[in-house]
């Protein structure tokens, strides 16, 4: 199965990245994790997004903060879908990063998620891979029923404590 | 090849929509235009996710304005990747429809290109179908290239006018 | 009397719906609470709308943040009064919900209420149902003259430190 | 049946009135239109609201922009529902009547539809009277009906023009 | 010398309002203080307005959050000059409450001071008092003097500390 | 009487001004005009701002766009109450005047109407002088009711139009 | 004289250029436009950046709208100054732009300065070259008293016109 | 080596100068710290920045919140390049201060970073003293690599800890 990068700007995305990790391990789907960043390391980021497709990736995870080019700097190299999670930093509540990742100029999209959300662009990713992998495909079904199943328990035990 | 779906919730959208089918036109990737609405025939927005892999897509693009829950609608019922393009329409700049569109919650992602980013959206599509098929992914890398060397004549012409 | 449905895209909403809960309980006004998500139980939450009228409810309440699409999943299937209530989530200070949840499309409104308005829901749930019953507008006149004494006592009070 | 008071805070706001007695008199409606302002006629604006219960309405639309006080002036005076639609003003692009029609402080609900939403305000009053005047939800959902054949026609005419 | 009028919505805006009092107190202007909400206890708050010139006020400082009506409704029903202050609430951080509270309509003038601006508020109140009041104007050039020259010494301190 | 000083930050805010100077001229509130840039021509500001009190003047009027610091310049050199327009120039629909005229930090107060409110600036300068002025008071209330009454009149003739 | 290397992102932003270009012409300061973008061709945007400082440059001008990357992905090849200009595009008024540009993560700055402000980049960039440039900055001191003359002018014409 | 100013509107912004003040420790740029209010001593800004180029300073910093006019009224009496730094306070985020400081109009331009951008704006400067200065350039370029060296180390360390 092809792989999935994920790419952060800095460590202190780990969070937001664990959340992405986590739900891949539940799927068995590959990864592998970097520190790349778009201002600090951008000849570095450059050279995994232009070796990506050829190292066996099928997509990549970018997760940036603040002015968040990486998504874009990533986009930029290669024709893999790239998927951004704009992050928020201390101020402005990850507005700036929302825009800055999700308002590409024409000819190279970033497919954006929520602010902070590591675990839809994991299954994002995931649904990109099992586009033409039945198996995996399976699994996500089998997820999403899993999580229908945990809401409808949840409306049981709501509807029980409620309406009495 | 899978096809793409392209789904809008209003023919008002069309403008938009055609910015994606001239880039699946270039690119030959097939595609099956909709219009149906979260809102007035959801049991059919419904329908058409639910049977699109089947029927053998391999992703959808949704285009709404305002609240903008068709993407949302799409993907709450199918596992195949869906790509939201949030809608400009008279008020609020577009920034109602972003948001409806790109902070869905955990569990459905939806991956949101830029505002009116109807272009942008095909490329992703077409981008998530070349993960598999390599002659799709050259298109893809030719076009780039072609783009890479419009601007670099751009610059040229920019460099002869202003710098003598 | 007619019921009011409260539903809830998850039962992290709950302190929200309490607050409504809580005004019913106070009116004497009979309510039904569910947890149905517009991406991970559509069918329910769909099903339930569809249902509402014939089986007595007169006005339904639907809670949820972000890209918050509960309410307007709901009025796409009914013509039963929905009352939309955007929730404060992690990120944006409601702003994404308030936006998913009032900017809808023309042919299908949501009553949208303050983010986090739990009470103010709740209210005006009452107030649709007082329309036809004179003993529920009674009680809802007394409330807010019971308000209003307690603003003109809290006036009493702050006159009393403040003018010496 | 029960009329429908609108009230704008200003004559300038007759377009989007306009959308609402349109939407009345489909649906057989009966409504009195006024111009009462929030601040340069407030006397008459809560005199309306005060004796609209017994006056014979069911609810009351408020029209008003910028920092649009009407809906709240009125609600403040009756326990009718209220109904209020925030219109786009030269500036701010409607977000300040939007705040301040929507954002009402607890005890006093406003319903707020979408900027300049003159349409759904009306569908929304008459989805107030019809919970208990079946012959009114008829038609409401005869209206449904119809703009649902009418998404379903522009359907087919998009598919035939891009599916060929 | 006329008085000042404070006039709050709700008990829970004391403390803005005291950094009100306190720049009176230090200042000798004379001041009322009262809780009265615009909708909830709407008739006061107009009587408030519409006798103060003739009980001696000089100005009313009207302090509110969220859709924060208040400051206009007391505006509505005096020519006397009134000061608006808005409040941050729970959520949108007070930007609700600016909205409402300077885009007044034409005619009916609100002077807004920043979001819970209490001391911004007194001085402009005293400022107004002063036009006609000289020895109060002395005493706002006095206070100019005393705050900058604390800005002074709060530079020699930062200046001693940071450059040796 | 005390003259008003109108200082807009560059003639290209004239449309602005003059709709104050239309309210002063009906009023009889004597005026004077100036083009003084906070940041082209600061000495000139400051110099207006520290001599208006012992010219003559009563109250400031500030006009600018953008990062509006005029304003707050001519209100650093004068206890006189200062009052900030702020205006709409080419982008962000004004917000960017709005924050930077209106969020001034504690000590030095700015009176903030709403974006281009030229004639709110006019009226709330007439109601300061007006505190003082009985004759002013009462040209102010006629205002109040001759705008009353036209309103009245408009909800004749809707009245009229749309109740037949 | 150092040079100052003026870089947009796409041909479309020549307006906001030329106004850079026709500040330095008057000013003498010697420049070299290009059309390189952070997207399309990274590579070259690079090269630029790191060879500025050998070929001769002072300070770079970057010019960018939506997700504007361009004057990080600059700023991230050089130590010179990067001064980067926010551009509106047709949607969100260049809000995208502003925070994009502005919100730099820590260790790569980039001067930022107002949406579509060509004329003040050019400024900014001559003020750069001017600190070790007597005669520059002699330059730029006469251009800033010519602008208060005119100014004054306009001052004088705006007196006439509104004192008599 | 020209100095750098930096000019602070309240001591309460010295954590946002101290990240400044070390960046410049480390690199051996000589500074100044001052307190100068644009409001409450705006003739000591003045002053400071119209004797800055005369008294050795090549650049100066201004870090304010709010309505931050401190960076503006530096800039309108220096040709020196001035940084503003806008500093997030207890409302809206610092967006106040941002729009306030990097909205400057045409003439006076202003080098905005980051809100609360302290190292960057130290940056910034002394990119600006290193046009001129080869060794600081110097400086500036290694301090670039030991951040991309640490950026790497962090790399390594993630790829250890996730990729097993």
């Amino acid at each position: 199965m092809r792989m999935v990068g994920i790419v952060m700007g800095s460590a202190s995305d780990l969070p937001v990245v664990e959340k992405a990790t986590a739900t891949f391990d539940s799927l068995g789907v590959p990864y592998e994790v970097h520190v790349y960043s778009a201002h600090r390391t951008p000849v570095q980021a450059a050279q995994f997004a232009l070796q990506a497709r050829d190292r066996g990736f099928g997509a990549i995870i970018a997760v940036a903060g603040m002015a968040a080019h990486l998504a874009g700097a990533i986009a930029a190299n290669t024709t893999l879908p790239v998927i951004g999670i704009p992050c928020r930093s201390s101020n402005l509540d990850g507005l700036d990063a929302l825009l800055s990742t999700v308002q590409m100029p024409s000819g190279i999209p970033v497919a954006t998620v929520a602010i902070d959300g590591g675990k839809n662009a994991a299954l994002l990713a995931a649904q990109i891979l099992a586009v033409e992998d039945s198996q995996l495909a399976c699994k996500l079904d089998e997820l999403r029923r899993a999580e229908a199943a945990k809401a409808l328990e949840s409306d049981c035990q709501v509807f029980e404590k409620y309406n009495k």
